[in-house]
């Protein structure tokens, strides 16, 4: 077994804290990677809360891994010690089902394994996340992250990035479109760049009149305040698409109004049930979807890091050290970061001196 | 002004009586129909009791409407007296907007005129439905009648027949496909029909045990009971639509349920906000789709019509007198019909007598 440190949290109550713990042995075809830095996805602030009902404790958080190489297993041919490589939020799945062949991983029918609090298929051992030291993943699942790039600022690319890149992709969302992008927190302004970056005209919904500037310097046309009764009805159907990146439960018919005819709002926040509900004829007036996207497979992974290295994209961040990171879970619950806490893995050390 | 005889309410607790009225004297492009059926939607009922808010009293309901041609104006090239012609949800539209332009009048940017307690774009007249002797109706909105089908029986083609068809074909729905219908009335049993007849696999979701067998006559290779959870529960995940035609709030994410990843739920009855309220984790999970569709274009109602004619599809109707049409009206509120009640207009000329 491989000593393994990192921060966990112990129950749903507790702050996360120091942990010492074992990552399993290489197998065959894993690759064992040095973390250098962690995106803080507020996912990992839902799980270590266990806000879902399904978490697991001890839990070590983090699914936007970027790190280096540092051994592989005797069947890897794909990575070699020191490759800069990532790793996100899925780190096996059963390879036999139709989404897997497809190279949809994450709508696995068996039952994608999760980076952390979820139970590898083979050794039946809990999985631990990135807010740690070092992970071993199975090669398949691990990202080739382009060199060019910043690498604290490429890390939540391996969430928020996949998240949003995925449907605006599904969906072809590209030039000659009107795009609404709905929150401008992690997933957003990924969402604001790729849409930006995809040829697409871009407007954001905000309820926060302050974000306007920023959000135009991501590369918004336009900026919608959506408590304005007055701007929500002047875009009302006047978009192709609304990618909504909001987190918890909010009225999404606002946003079904802003589509034109057979246009199309996915939801890649909000799995809880819709509250207020969605009007049957706000979908049946003008042939209107509401969908739903969840992360992204491995291969379309690949192909946003390497359309971001051409494009150097990355998000915008706040690089931390792992000592901060119960006061970043609070500000993140606030909003009050722009848009994605980073750690810098080597605080981890500090940490480790101290102790 | 034309003469015209009919059945309508005076408001909305009012049942229906007999009401002599005037239609406006042909326009060039106007075609005038004596009818001889029209078929009773559920929205005539809603109407009626304005029940959505908008009615126009005196109302005349109908728009499942067939008819011979007995007179047409100077510039109407495409019909002549004596032409089996059919009129239904639909009787103008600006003509000039995008979605007019693609044959989708029911989306006209501008507002389609409706059959019936409508306002006439040109002499801001109320319009009047086909629970009467005649209509007077723009020749752009007269479909053909397929001459070999039953007329009384092919009435409802123009309403829940389109309305089932169009997005059968909007999603391309056919050969290889498993389709799930929910509802086995009007519009259910013809998506049923419609659903084999494209080559589909169809699966009927139904609350009465009673409708098994009727669903299997209808072409439907399963019928799930959706009141048993152990039906509802073998269903999950395998289908690739749903046609949704129950026309009150209910449940929705038991069909979303049944879909396969990036199935698509369709709605075309409910109109109400969906309650209780849909899963935002039931459309992310595996990609999928709630969408909502309004009747169809002309275009497309012509197209199911000769598709009809060809295959020899009708609905499955019960012929009543007018003078039994206000409990029809009671009977469609409980289910009791199968599937679509049609009126004999012959027997307005019995009203008339015993007036």
């Amino acid at each position: 077994m491989i000593a393994s440190y990192g921060f966990a949290c112990t129950d749903a109550n507790e702050p996360l804290k120091p942990w010492s713990f074992e990552r399993r042995d290489l197998r065959d075809d894993d690759v064992r990677i040095e973390i250098t830095h962690c995106g803080v996805c507020h996912s990992d602030i839902h799980q270590a809360r266990n806000d879902w009902g399904f978490a697991v404790y001890p839990l070590v958080p983090g699914h936007e891994i970027v790190g280096r190489v540092t051994e592989v297993g005797s069947a890897v041919s794909g990575f070699k010690v020191g490759d800069r490589v990532g790793v996100g939020c899925i780190v096996d799945s059963c390879q036999e089902c139709a989404a897997c062949g497809e190279g949809l991983e994450q709508y696995c029918e068996n039952g994608m394994t999760q980076t952390y609090a979820d139970t590898d298929r083979r050794d039946g051992s809990t999985t631990y996340g990135g807010y740690s030291d070092q992970i071993v993943v199975r090669d398949k699942f691990v990202l080739r992250m382009p060199e060019t790039l910043d690498q604290a600022a490429a890390a939540p690319l391996l969430c928020a990035g996949i998240t949003t890149w995925s449907p605006l992709r599904h969906w072809k969302v590209g030039k000659g479109h009107k795009l609404g992008v709905v929150g401008l927190g992690g997933l957003g302004h990924m969402a604001v760049k790729f849409g930006v970056a995809l040829g697409a005209e871009v407007t954001l919904f905000t309820r926060s009149p302050e974000k306007e500037q920023e959000a135009r310097a991501l590369g918004a046309t336009n900026v919608v305040l959506s408590t304005d009764p007055k701007q929500m009805e002047a875009i009302a159907g006047t978009l192709d698409f609304v990618l909504n990146t909001v987190p918890n439960s909010h009225d999404v018919n606002p946003y079904l109004a802003a589509l034109k005819r057979d246009g199309a709002q996915i939801l890649v926040g909000v799995i809880t049930p819709l509250d207020p509900p969605v009007g049957g004829a706000n979908l049946i007036m003008q042939r209107k979807t509401l969908a739903g996207s969840l992360i992204g497979g491995i291969a379309e992974t690949q192909e946003m890091l390497d359309f971001c290295g051409e494009h150097g994209i990355t998000c915008d961040i706040e690089t931390i050290k792992i000592a901060d990171i119960n006061k970043a879970f609070e500000r993140t619950m606030k909003g009050d970061v722009h848009y994605r806490f980073v750690i810098d893995m080597a605080s981890l050390a500090e940490t480790r001196q101290a102790a």
